[in-house]
């Protein structure tokens, strides 16, 4: 993991911050699970289950949290 | 996803916050599983399973957390 | 959703506040089914299965936490 | 509901304040399922769980949150 | 439960935060269980057990933003 | 558990917090089960589990957010 993917928290807007959310929550799974083959195969059974999907709505919401604090809310 | 869809997290009132969490709930969810026609799909089974309600919830309420705090809580 | 249930944060007290808590976790699930009688229809098996009643009071403190803060935490 | 049982989130220890968290989670659980009997019946099932003692561990921990904060962490 | 157990949430490093995150964690469960027999007959299921463990794993996170938060973050 | 791991939770970009994030979401697995034969047995099942991968990627949102406040959001 030698690549820079992550240099600030500070979007220009919350759209952007929600998109930097689902990015941070992303890089959550891919660092468990490294194999991009791996991760391919599991989506479409994970992406058709309703608590799957609210699993994942959570750990954006989580990470939004973080992101909208850093850029004090975008005030 | 080019649609502007969130340009604030302000909102007039805490009922109005609460509305935009739940939105920012759901789009969480349709980050993850873009095709309209599957979420219309899961829906039935997901709104009759308590569990998945209690769930959808808690994103909300944490998504609400984000919201209440950028309003600083409507005081 | 017309009506207004939710103009403020701020309560007399904290035990207050918890009720408002709740009131926010329900709205969290009527949101996702406003079917009153599925709701109904639900609660029996939902309310004897104790690990979905830690679920509930789980959306509850997190519900909690936010309307604590809004009240300053009743200091 | 009508006794009186949270007129206050501060408390003179942590200790105190990690056994207000307790009763607040026990608070969330009686305000979905008022029937002591039944919480009775469910206790023996639910206690012999570890993944239930985790998930009413961590509700405690969510409520210790706002306790803690409320007493200002006892600075 | 009359023993002294935590009588402050401030620690000299952020390692000791950790374990007093991992302690306020355990006495969450323990509160629940108090039989320590039962919780030793749980342990080695509950220990061998990936999503157990990333359950255990998350309410010491939560314990832990309290115990840094208290600490100001040992900054 | 004598070695010094936690000396500080400040980082010098978001990246190597997000890292330590992960490197706390570890920790508290090892905490539970300090067994790394266990815990390799563990990981290809787990790994390859769409929901215990989202689970993973939460806890390590919640320590991220504990980092991310301790580095005022590296602002």
């Amino acid at each position: 993991m030698t690549d820079q993917w992550l240099t600030s928290l500070i979007t220009e807007t919350p759209q952007d911050g929600f998109a930097l959310a689902v990015t941070l929550s992303r890089r959550g799974v891919k660092t468990t699970q490294p194999d991009v083959d791996v991760l391919k195969k599991l989506r479409p059974v994970y992406a058709e289950d309703a608590d799957s999907l609210t699993a994942a709505s959570q750990v954006i919401a989580i990470n939004f949290q973080t992101v909208a604090a850093a850029n004090n809310y975008w005030r």
